[in-house]
């Protein structure tokens, strides 16, 4: 809190791609971490908390140069260490998993927190943001993916059930596809291998352009809607009828209603690539279902590819049906070198991070988040500074029986600016008390919500003011009482 | 989860002063921030998050320049730009209010997250380290000042109802002083106002230094333990004099069992600050009493003096009496230009801050951190991969009624290796099922925590394993129903 006084004005400004995150959207964010993390405990995942500083090799390799090291938030720290802040958790975990060679293996885990990358800054896009990840390192057992699997579905569940979030499962796309069949199609199409990867890039964007402009993409090229010429792949025609084919066949839930699995059966499993992928896709669906997992949420979408090159088997991603725009909020894949950077035993493993800022700006784009529910329920009002012990009993009452409550501390005793605070912050209720008050041993209980019920359906509104009048007198030893009702009213309402 | 291949191996390691948190550590301070929250929210605290990264000029003032920016973890960032890693909340919060003019005041904010420091790094001591903050922003009134030492102990009360947490509330010491008051002590004993922020820098190692080592810092100095030399302050022999009646009264809870209060209303009352300082003490005494505070927990100690400069009004400090060694826990104090740095409005306000990693430490020390209750309950193991979907549905079964619980996901059929991860993560009970089971419609379930109740008391272990068993045959269907009661049975034994 060091203040240095008497100098030059500083502008109150934030650094490019950076936010604050007010109260409500705070709010929000920690009633998606406790969702998720109560989800995640279910299943057996512990927590973990990484240093979120870390030597610039750990993040990069041994191949960092001070070119790249800019690349990330990296720079030259103290004792002339050259560091840099984590881009994501999964360098950290290796890192972790290497220097603890006693940890039980699989090791289950989850992290979140935040994560710094200097990416181009834009609307919804910022420099520092929430993720969280679950991994099971230390296995090659598919039970395992089918447990990352599982945890998505579970995650949203959880979201789902909770007060926050205005979210419905049949909103929730889980996809997943293997690395394994989608290197057999490419050897299908007749695609060379070194190719492969820049196709797949392509199909990735499937999803988001649709068919045409991918074929586009894949064959001559084409010029994009702002004028931008994209260059083409050129591949022949032949290889594009195979695309097509694949892209009419591979997604239950994309363009066809066909059954991917059973085609790659029929075309990709003379491949051996094709064989593998086909049986790992085959297994985690059979666990899914034995572990009561609906088809409907996740199922297999052989055009789930994931831009990144080091996923060797599984992949996964999320979509919001009614916001496919943010892309996939929820993905992850399976890797099966993490720990070589940093030691010579293998640790393969499986993992998927939720993108938590992300995920919540789609549901904010939804009108999907209730209203921050931390705000105090009552405001105790100053009247008469002689009368404070009586209002700090009442406070201290509130509290005892768990109602969130606050004592007007500002610094005027004018009533009305008070309610108008209450108003302001969102609390519903406000406890006036005054001389005639104190003589009748009562308390004036002002309801706010109604006032901010007053945009909302009219004629019952009219209904519940008769009922219940817009600010009341209450006995004061019924007081706690009176207001634990009304909030129940408010609540039932969904006034506030 | 960029893995790059094929490349020097790299030393898993963190960098100095900074620390990774394993699962058990990080389930204890995820527990501590949970009931921190709670216990704010009640009293209407919002929670904030700002972002970690802010202009240098913010966090240093107009006046910093490249040397100073190392002091913290400062950088040269994108587009040529100075930043720093915040090193604290308060400034972030004062940019923050000063930026949002239409915010209702006062504004009640809780922020919690990772400050970093470029300290030196020693046992216990770490460059990134967790801090929780309280503040009440934009008033003067005293109130204020009340809740917010009302709030440090509602939050040390929570943490006290905590199943993770074993402390007692008589083993907290909230303790406050006023500033003014001490500024009144310093004329009172003659004290030269260009020497008082040395005196009061001296006075604050009271409690850690004790009153001889004090007194000849104030006089000729002396040789510390390690033969180093401290250079004394040389006040008179009237001044050293006057300073010892202070220490000898200034603390009901010090030395000695005198009123603080009363002697400075005889000795201090005579100076305006003196005056200013009595009344705030009284007014904040009061308000405490009157929201039912005791003061057996939260009392006035003359002595708080709070190292930084820029404390205008009440101080706090926090001691765990029985592990004085660690410092305050928890302190705070009344700032009277805190937006001036970015605006020209005063934003009074009072605030405090825990230093959630050095609790942390200090309950570790006192053993009074539970053991890791994240980890799964049951371990399903996997004897015959033909009966998966079996073992899936258990686990279904299992998480539906709320049982945290896995599978075994690694690559051993091995029973006995799957039993041994069960016992290493501390998972309590494992189910077990092949074809005799299966047969005979049951599950053996076996109980680890009983094995590992072998080092506790064996005469109550021989009862139990006699009552119990060690591992038991269940009806398939009564499966849930019993592992529930095992639990209970469990944690009432309070063996794992």
């Amino acid at each position: 809190m060091a203040i240095v006084k008497k100098e030059k004005r500083v502008k109150p400004q934030l650094l490019k791609g950076f936010r604050d995150y007010s109260p409500e959207e705070q709010f929000a964010r920690e009633e998606m971490l406790a969702s998720l993390r109560q989800a995640v405990e279910l299943m057996g995942f512990l927590p973990l908390q990484t240093a979120s500083l870390e030597f610039a090799e750990t993040l990069l390799g041994s191949h960092y140069s001070p070119d790249n090291l800019s690349e990330l938030f990296g720079f030259v720290g103290p004792d002339e260490v050259e560091m840099a802040l984590r881009y994501e958790f999964t360098l950290s975990l290796a890192r972790y998993v290497a220097s603890e060679p006693q940890l039980p293996l699989p090791f289950r885990r989850y992290q979140y927190g935040t994560v710094w990358r200097v990416d181009k800054p834009g609307p919804g896009r910022y420099r520092e943001f929430m993720q969280f990840d679950i991994d099971i390192v230390g296995t090659t057992n598919l039970l395992a993916d089918a447990e990352i699997v599982a945890a998505m579905v579970r995650m949203f569940e959880h979201l789902c059930l909770s007060d926050t979030f205005q979210m419905k499962m049949q909103e929730i796309d889980v996809r997943y596809s293997s690395r394994r069949l989608l290197n057999a199609f490419l050897e299908w199409a007749g695609i060379e291998s070194e190719r492969g990867q820049e196709v797949l890039r392509v199909l990735d964007k499937f999803n988001k352009l649709g068919q045409l402009k991918v074929i586009d993409e894949l064959g001559p090229g084409y010029t994009d809607d702002s004028g931008a010429k994209i260059t083409g792949l050129h591949l022949s025609d032949k290889q594009i009828d195979k695309v097509k084919e694949f892209l009419f066949q591979a997604s239950e839930h994309g363009i066809a209603t066909s059954n991917p699995l059973a085609w790659s059966q029929e075309h990709l499993s003379q491949f051996e690539s094709g064989k593998q992928g086909i049986a790992e896709l085959q297994s985690i669906r059979q666990y899914l279902a034995d572990m009561g997992v609906s088809q409907k949420v996740a199922d297999i979408d052989l055009l789930i590819v994931r831009g990144l090159a080091y996923y060797t088997g599984p992949v996964f991603e999320t979509y919001l049906t009614k916001a496919k725009d943010f892309g996939s909020v929820f993905s992850g894949g399976r890797y099966d070198d993490l720990v070589s950077r940093f030691s010579g035993e293998s640790r393969p493993g499986v993992g998927a991070s939720v993108g938590v800022d992300r995920l919540l700006a789609a549901l904010l784009h939804l009108n999907a988040i209730k209203k921050c529910k931390a705000t105090s329920q009552v405001l105790v009002t100053v009247m008469d500074s002689e009368r404070l012990p009586d209002y700090l009993r009442m406070l201290a009452e509130l509290r005892s029986a768990g109602i969130r409550s606050e004592i007007f501390s500002g610094n005027t005793r004018n009533l009305t600016k008070q309610v108008r605070y209450a108003d302001r912050v969102g609390i519903p209720l406000a406890l006036i008390a005054g001389s005639d008050e104190f003589k009748a041993k009562q308390v004036t209980v002002k309801n706010l919500a109604v006032g901010a019920a007053k945009s909302g359906d009219a004629a019952d509104r009219e209904t519940w003011l008769k009922a219940d009048g817009f600010q009341e007198q209450v006995e004061r030893i019924k007081l706690v009482e009176y207001v634990k009702k009304q909030l129940e009213r408010i609540d039932n309402k969904k006034v506030t």
